[in-house]
């Protein structure tokens, strides 16, 4: 297809479609005749996810790129699964992981042995845990393997759920788009369904129209 | 306690601490001296909880006001809960909340029923949910409230943790300042936990070292 078409298609328009080009986020087409290309189908389902990492997943062109890249990597579906990962955005920004030291790191260690993880790559994802449960514990909230437990068996339900979904796809590229795409877009609807449970949960447990002392009553 | 002392306890230099004061982040201090003034246990529980919503949240400090001035209000502890929920950034990007037709506000609210819960202020999480579902949608991930529902009730489940954390305290500032940096916090943590739990969920489905012919015949 004609890139005017890959733009009708994807509602992603035509100098945002240069732009991807440029940064090396699609495949460039097939050159057919001076100053046109052909697109293919693959080229479209590549800007589609390009196009929900950026404004769904929020994350950058150049993560959205090395994602990609990642993606494309000839190797075993699991290592091009996990280049993919890592390629992702930490979800904490830069400043919470600085000054990150030894303690917690080996809680982050204690709790993904606790949950019974094994993890087969360099996974940035320790360092990630432990920087948040540094934060949870500047808060005085409990940051413990122990503690934070019980949301690690609530997170394991969650990404089995996502396995699920692939199951039966074949194809290589197939199965690790779909992963990515659920792990960025599902991200952010797993935070607002937490908030609006958090909603009915606040709900149920404490009265709407008193004050703190009939508050404090029905404890 | 002294400005001098306000830094050293909660780690954030002077001139932020003075940053925050004048975008109303932090009650001012009483004055006691020319230039000098005294701050209280209060003060540095606010700064805390700024700090920790600014650098580990991602919240702006524009944001961060909000959610602080929302708290202050003087009304009932599930209200003041609302409006500090309602006052903290979106999970998605602006971008993502652009064109969300009916459809998928119709389909939010089925996931809401469907999950059972009872949502008493004017929540915003409903079109931000909306807004989710466009984005799967888009990429061919179900969206519907039935495809969504084990995700909401694992949520709910989150959800739960989230408040039997703070069942037992009395005050009700105490009680939606916990709230408010669960679920500000541990966002992050549950996203990072979910990406680990899928690296070790992938690791046990996929095999390791072999090609895609072998990746399809081990499904």
């Amino acid at each position: 297809m004609k890139i005017s078409e890959l733009s009708r298609r994807s509602g992603v328009s035509i100098p945002t479609i240069k732009y991807y080009l440029r940064e090396g986020l699609l495949p460039t087409g097939t050159h057919t005749a001076r100053n046109q290309a052909e697109y293919s189908e693959n080229s479209l389902r590549r800007l589609l996810l390009a196009r929900a990492l950026i404004s769904v997943g929020g994350l950058s062109v150049a993560a959205t790129g090395k994602v990609l890249r990642a993606m494309d990597e000839p190797v075993t579906l699991l290592k091009s699964l996990g280049l993919a990962h890592y390629a992702l955005p930490s979800p904490f920004p830069a400043e919470a992981h600085e000054d990150v030291d030894e303690k917690f790191v080996a809680e982050a260690q204690a709790l993904i042995k606790a949950a019974g993880w094994e993890l087969v790559g360099d996974t940035p994802y320790i360092e990630c845990l432990a920087a948040g449960q540094k934060a949870l514990s500047l808060m005085g909230v409990d940051w413990t393997a122990e503690g934070l437990l019980p949301y690690a068996e609530l997170a394991h339900a969650t990404a089995r759920l996502d396995l699920d979904q692939v199951a039966g796809f074949e194809d290589r590229m197939a199965i690790a788009e779909r992963v990515i795409v659920r792990t960025v877009l599902l991200e952010p609807v797993l935070a607002t369904l937490r908030r609006l449970a958090q909603e009915h949960e606040a709900a149920q447990r404490y009265p709407r129209s008193d004050q703190l002392a009939r508050e404090s009553d029905t404890e």
